[in-house]
């Protein structure tokens, strides 16, 4: 495969990214089917990040930050960041002067199965971050990859586009086909949940709002004292 | 075995639980012989997470939460819930609407050798968890398990009615009947430890605190400049 | 090997010491040609923890303290304990009788490969900290090691009096003898990175201000629309 | 509780055990319900290894055999060592002398949830070992702990005189008073595999022999072209 | 995504499928431009386990093999189930009942994202599997996925008639549309592996036949006695 | 540090490397008194692999060979390269070319803290490999590092010239300087363990032989039916 930048990507609706980024990622993850998250070992930088945007995908060497200075030339603001490695690495490809340039050019955010570093300025910055590591070892800028190519970025099929949400739960990825169909199903879900609520704090039980004694049942489970 | 839930269980003195809580997981450790502790993989959701009370026992399915769902039909205020899956698992069995629903039946705290989702919220309530993850990855509600049963949570055996102590340094498992014994030496333990404090702070070395330099010596070891 | 505890040692200057600090761990690890930083799973026990200091070393046994309460016997103010085991361990070899004790004596910080506890407290009391885990689990005063002979932490060498710096990227290892020519290097690079977060701020991309779209070319990358 | 060597304990019918032995690994976990298999962790030290017997459990410090010398002077032939640690290690607590010991007292194997040695010798000898870890790494005889104590080995709960069965697969530990119920559905099912595996061979599809066509319908599997 | 089984794929040609498993995963691997390995986690069962086919791909429920089943109904003789599901799991999905029926179905091999049991058994029918773990856990045959699907398999986007090469090396993909591209770079590599071997053989260094001399130089590598 | 490749180092008599060879890994470590062990995930590629030499020390960018091929022009017949990388990687850097390279140039061995590839053809060809992974991810010839300097490889400080020695139980570094020293106690260890191991054939114990029925009474440890 011929490494490749492509400048060009369709992007889902604005409005749509910002309601599935206000539900969340548990939210969005359950809507669409219990598929699209990434790996847990993926943390926030910090526990209040969050972001929601269009991906741009980066195919880079282990601990090589070539690909991610290169899709600084093809970003708009609102979109995010989606980087992966050939080979593993927890090198901190990612740093202060990364983030600054991404906030220049209005990046949301970084989702990085790999490392990143200066994390006290990044987190003074506010740039919201999801990474596997956080390594402050050194990184190269010299090996060939991709950008705006289809990508597995922690275990997940990403393609340039694709929604990406984040918060302190994680990272979630909605195809953009899919966000029309997803995006009912998200709210109708936050209005159950909402209902669902109400009642758990009144303190109803989860074994009869959900019909689970009967599940209890079928599946031999027996009471005693 | 028939999966079963109990929903009765002998619970230890309420003002001896409070007195381990105040303690601390270390010191409680230590003066019940250094036995106990649940793998150091299982972290609080926030840091000032701190919880005592008596374990309730879940045993689920990988994925699946229906047995602690079951478990808040029998919890009283005060308990923890204590939780563990057949084979191991990350996934999210654990959100804000079972934390509402334990808030509203009076529980102490979770612990879970498993993932938890929506901690913004969780922690946002200050309902104190332990987990070995943080993951979004939604469950179902379909396997049948045990409550009350004993249980290996994250290595350690625990029986229902345990005492579970938990804060910053993890989770340590009193046995009900060990109670009686650990508390004193718990008193006693930490009067020993203000002295010793006292001591540090004015400067005094852990060598001659403790007696250590004859161990060094006995031990071979020789100072040279 | 007999074991030794070594009293004197060779320190940095402390000026030289304080402005390596001052510049932190990822300037300081690229400043000395992207060497000397401990594997990236030492992490700090709170964000804000950062030391700089002389490298008083400890080789302990699996779970055991002894030779920490050696080395606070030869510690001068400013020094930073670098602790390792001779087998992988976790446990809770340094708690907050050991840190109040640190603080006495004015040692500026620890770093172990190993786990640490009573972590609220440490907290409270700033000593900043970076280990493997956090992890109450009782340990021992018995097992003979050594202070201040050489060591590998983490999976770098450590000589008795080599600079230490720690901040919420990591841990470096400065070698005694290389500070004064790192030390220019540091400042060389401080300077340009202000220079070029400034054209980064302004929105020109890396791939300008260092020259990579050359670069690129070279990979045989292509763009495509 | 006070560190102690029981010398006596139940056993279960030898020819029971000689039976769930030879019907494996997965076989008699399957046939209890799923339930008492150690963590896929624990590994043969040769594919091979395989060993039927009731377990001496015995509790060591990490890093140190003391208490395997001791439970060799409490076992009888047809006994297997089931050992585990205080806090986790990979040392290498068992080698060719240990080995040799316990072929003169007729134990049938060892299932040490550590690290073991001389790994050539012993699978010369054709000693059953099963453990977490290979590793050379020298130990301690100086730490007391306990033989014949309930204990947790690699995630499942072990009481003395429980049945260990071992082979490529892993190991299982049935408790002894379910011998008795376990052993005809072990029976039975592998009377029953025996029958699936003669239509499986024959080309008749799982889907059909087990009912699952249904089961995918019911779930709302569809299927096309 | 409503859960699917896709009954008809388009598949390599099987000439070239077999050239491409002659050559080895390493070779295969190089020649596509070092892409399409999956993680060195999946080892296979046996060394000398070998196999290549067009993918069938299996999306599991953690812990359940339902879909396995379900895919034995669209297998061809030559091809390779590649097994993945929702979330982690290390349980014993495959065991020598599934593998009989593989057998008579003419599947090639097995590489599965999970464990796989009954080890003993499927090595002695020499049928190559690549998994994840070993392990006896039970499964269940209750939840929903998918047949034919694309999917993320040990971090690698597999389409449904990809082709699978796995040998001792590990496990590589090649997009079924670039067969014809990569057939000729394996070829081409070979006869170039051919040579160097030879010249190699005879004492020529690596240095001199790759040219590398002239690179240490330019990367300001120097000499010295 | 300039990346530089030594051309010469001070060699072990080659007679004492070949006892400390015969002695194996887990006696050697032993008599230098339990030090010099490499990390347990350090494994040979097959189960006879076996291997002793002088350390040739290299250091690599991770996922790059550059520097091995460096290596091979100051080999000399029994030398064993020792190889590690700046960060962590487990890249198949070495693979049956390179071995046949170093059969040509009389290497007797390979250590390598990172991945290797064309394992069936190493195996076939005998050559002694110890690494932390298998992998035929592809690497690059491009990144500068040094040959024969000290080196941390796998938590083990090696020097150029220090004795390697590896088995089935993994490896462990002897200091140059230290082997006038080691070898008699490598072979006053050889000649007790023989006379304990005929003692525990016949039956004794090793709580006999060793004393240890003291050391548990010392300990408090009670004796009870």
């Amino acid at each position: 495969m011929t490494p490749t930048i492509v400048r060009t990507l369709a992007r889902a609706d604005p409005d749509a990214i910002s309601r599935l980024g206000a539900a969340g990622v548990a939210t969005v993850h359950e809507a669409q089917g219990q598929s699209g998250l990434l790996r847990p070992y993926m943390r926030p930088l910090y526990p209040a990040a969050r972001a929601a945007g269009s991906a741009i995908t980066v195919l880079c060497g282990p601990g090589d930050n070539l690909m991610i200075h290169a899709a600084l030339a093809v970003v708009r603001p609102g979109d995010v960041l989606v980087v992966t490695t050939f080979s593993k690495s927890s090198d901190g490809m990612f740093g202060d002067l990364l983030a600054e340039s991404c906030r220049a050019h209005g990046v949301a955010g970084l989702v990085i199965d790999a490392g990143v570093r200066d994390t006290t300025e990044i987190t003074a910055l506010g740039f919201p971050v999801w990474s596997r590591a956080v390594s402050a070892q050194g990184t190269s800028k010299t090996i060939a990859g991709s950008v705006n190519v289809p990508i597995v970025c922690a275990g997940v099929s990403v393609t340039p586009g694709d929604v990406v949400v984040g918060d302190a739960d994680g990272v979630v990825i909605v195809p953009r086909e899919s966000v029309p169909s997803v995006l009912p199903a998200v709210e109708q879900r936050l209005a159950k949940e909402e209902r669902t609520r109400a009642r758990l704090k009144a303190g109803e039980l989860g074994l009869d709002i959900y019909g689970l004694r009967d599940v209890l049942s079928q599946r031999g489970v027996v009471w005693r004292d």
